[in-house]
């Protein structure tokens, strides 16, 4: 009658076994609504497992209302549970595996090899031991207060920011704090400005949510603030310390002419200030928020100045916002681990940053010599640069060419990971003859491959 | 004429401070548009700083655009750059402190102190050594195959629930997995249908998403599914296996009309398993998802089993979601943090969760156990028992009283957190004599004492 193979070494108890192979029959119409099981002692016999076994098996299908029991009765199927069997279409369910790339000049990722990665395993592991048992629970969305204080004493040490450790709201990177700043900020009908070209992961994030967007345009200086006027807006985006992906600093002017549109406007500007650590001549540059606390909202990341997995970034937030940051945090997911922000508390704490940030300073700033020298020693002057000496890539134009999608596919497809500046932008074209050279992760001899390889499949392309 | 004392002991550098104090002028206005500034030899000697510290400050300036250099011509202030000062309101910046309670009847908190934090911390070590240097960079938004394999393998044997590794997405805890499954099934205009009561924190993300809601009612069963029909919706949210707050596990016939109304409107339903790891008799109750991978998304957390800092969630995704989610979860977050990750895939691996699992339903079921008996011996027979036998709280009715928010906050000011159902009802009223006490994090003693003090605070309040 049964026909059925019970597998005695597998991981999923007898019971299960039995109770499941039950349930199918029921939910398939084999075993119809009215029908009585057979008696416990029956299948267990049929089945070669004890009586018990096949009870607790009844058990489950009780209580989860498959079978009726009554007392002296069978127990007999429930009415109404028949499903027709939908096979789910088969998918690609892969992701698909990056390719390889003999030359990879992608943006926005630093260099894994030379973080210290005993020390911050050393530092994980003390503060993993010391942390108070309730930090193993809900910790609250802000953020641990120790970190906070640290990344205020540190932005006040490095950037000469003077920050209330009060106004720091920890996230999980900045993406996800532009996905909830720009929750606090949306209004209806009300579009967010964004600098174009930008970066084409913040847009998305912006689109993802729905909201509307208008470019404002930019140029080697960073956001063209005459643009502003007359926009009926909810908030700014603005990268002033090294606009991405162009590379320019925002002028004190523009500085002053988009603080007052925001006053006039009531409304707030969201700095992304994602990797101004990495300036190669004199100091980095001061942020915009230090011009007007209340009216910009700051937004610093640890992904490039350390690793992208630490996945903590942080916003500084006026006070007029807080309590309704809490309670999007809240309800979007909770709160960081507290984990890696003790980590970090520590590794701040102990100035390791700061000593790491001076090394790989050195580090990148040779890397962007060899890639400017390289580039020299194969397209002499066809090429200039745009904007400031910072950051973890170049951007340059080559006057009178042109580069967009298909130039950035047909590259991939001779293993070469370039972005044209078009790639970033709303509107296409401006901008078509520049491209994008990411350098922080790449060795110097892995640059001068790479440029070797552009320059090969570019002359191929002219041809 | 500078009236102004460099702090020579201070962590910002002297330039930073000589820029900071002219900035501070020019955008005041004591330093007018046009104004040349002193010659770099003058300052320093005013200051008493060396030359080259007033050189780079004005450095700072020019870059950033507060003053215009020309060749032989003195350093002046650029146009437009006075910003009036805005003073930011004073407002309460204080988190506030949750106050302490003599007697902590919170739902939804798992005990911490049972937790093998040591065993954890060696894995933490072990897997953070092991891990590949791409790890730190990014790994994507699916979260590490190894975990994902090791979650289908213990709901394999845990839950006999036969899972593709390939449909298992990471995520940072049940809140974002639901976050994010809502944003996925959202259609203009359609509802998702909602029990009632349900958690009101799960109510709480879908409102803060703007999406509307609809109630559905809950009895002792859970669900009512007959209320579904003719409603106009694009997902079903249940917690079939453990109906949060009261306890039902969903019988199979409400399953399976479940299941018809989601494929007939072509809609998808939401199951949340909280909790449904600690039943204390018998077998955890089967997942609905096993009854129709392809119309349910199912959704688990690690938060109570072992720990709420931990931060990782899953959902089971159909195929025909997994582009969209990965794409969503790239723009909200990018990914958890691999470390974790890494370490929870070894605690799965080594059979540690299992074993801990079993120890935890052995002291929750004993404090479960006192909790009864103590109720039993301080309110006799005034009150009856909802619900399964499993989970982390009961629900108990006490025909003839009604427990509002009003009572909530009354029994704060008496130092003890109890919740009435009402607070997480959707339409008040209905189960308004019900209250929910939360065990798993309290000692036994803690039960037995908050019992007493919630007898003596109730008979108080129907004097």
């Amino acid at each position: 009658m049964w026909g059925v193979e019970l597998q005695r070494q597998s991981e999923v108890s007898l019971k299960r076994q039995i109770y499941r192979m039950l349930r199918d029959r029921i939910l398939n119409g084999k075993l119809p609504a009215g029908e009585a099981l057979p008696s416990t002692r029956e299948l267990a016999e049929a089945l070669k497992v004890s009586r018990n076994t096949v009870n607790e098996a009844y058990e489950m299908l009780i209580v989860e209302g498959f079978v009726l029991s009554r007392q002296g009765a069978p127990t007999r199927v429930a009415e109404g549970l028949r499903l027709e069997k939908i096979a789910e279409p088969a998918l690609q369910k892969e992701e698909v595996p990056a390719p390889a790339f003999r030359a990879d000049f992608r943006t926005g990722q630093p260099d894994l090899q030379h973080f210290p990665r005993y020390q911050w395993q050393q530092i994980l592991q003390k503060t993993f031991k010391e942390m108070p048992s309730t930090e193993f629970g809900y910790s609250g969305p802000q953020g641990l207060p120790r970190l906070r204080e640290e990344i205020a004493a540190w932005l006040y040490r490095s950037k000469g920011l003077a920050v209330d450790a009060r106004d720091i709201f920890i996230t999980a990177g900045a993406t996800q704090a532009l996905h909830l700043v720009a929750g606090l900020l949306h209004k209806e009908g009300k579009k967010i400005l964004i600098e174009d070209p930008c970066n084409i992961g913040i847009l998305q994030t912006f689109l993802h949510k729905g909201y509307p967007i208008a470019p404002i345009p930019v140029d080697e200086q960073g956001l063209r603030t005459e643009y502003l006027n007359g926009k009926e807006a909810c908030a700014v985006y603005v990268t002033p310390s090294h606009q991405f992906p162009l590379g320019g600093i925002l002028p004190a002017g523009r500085r002053a002419a988009l603080i007052r549109f925001a006053r006039e406007n009531g409304l707030y500007i969201m700095e992304d200030d994602y990797d101004s650590e990495f300036r190669y001549y004199g100091d980095p540059v001061a942020p915009l928020y230090a011009m007007d606390p209340g009216r910009v909202i700051y937004v610093g990341t640890f992904s490039k100045v350390l690793f992208p997995a630490l996945r903590i970034g942080y916003v500084i937030l006026p006070g007029a916002l807080h309590e309704r940051w809490r309670s999007l945090r809240t309800y979007t997911d909770v709160q960081n681990p507290p984990f890696e922000q003790a980590a970090l508390a520590e590794f701040l704490h102990t100035r390791k940053l700061d000593r790491h940030i001076g090394k790989m300073k050195k580090v990148y700033g040779e890397r962007r010599q060899v890639l400017l020298s390289t580039l020299k020693e194969y397209f002499g002057d066809a090429w200039s640069l745009w904007g400031d000496a910072a950051g973890l890539h170049l951007a340059i134009a080559f006057p009178g060419l042109r580069f967009d999608d298909a130039f950035m596919i047909g590259s991939r497809q001779n293993g070469i990971r370039v972005t044209p500046v078009d790639h970033h932008s709303i509107r296409k074209g401006e901008h078509a003859n520049k491209l994008l050279l990411g350098y922080g992760h790449l060795k110097p001899d892995e640059i001068r491959k790479g440029i070797a390889l552009l320059h090969r499949f570019m002359n191929y392309k002219n041809e």
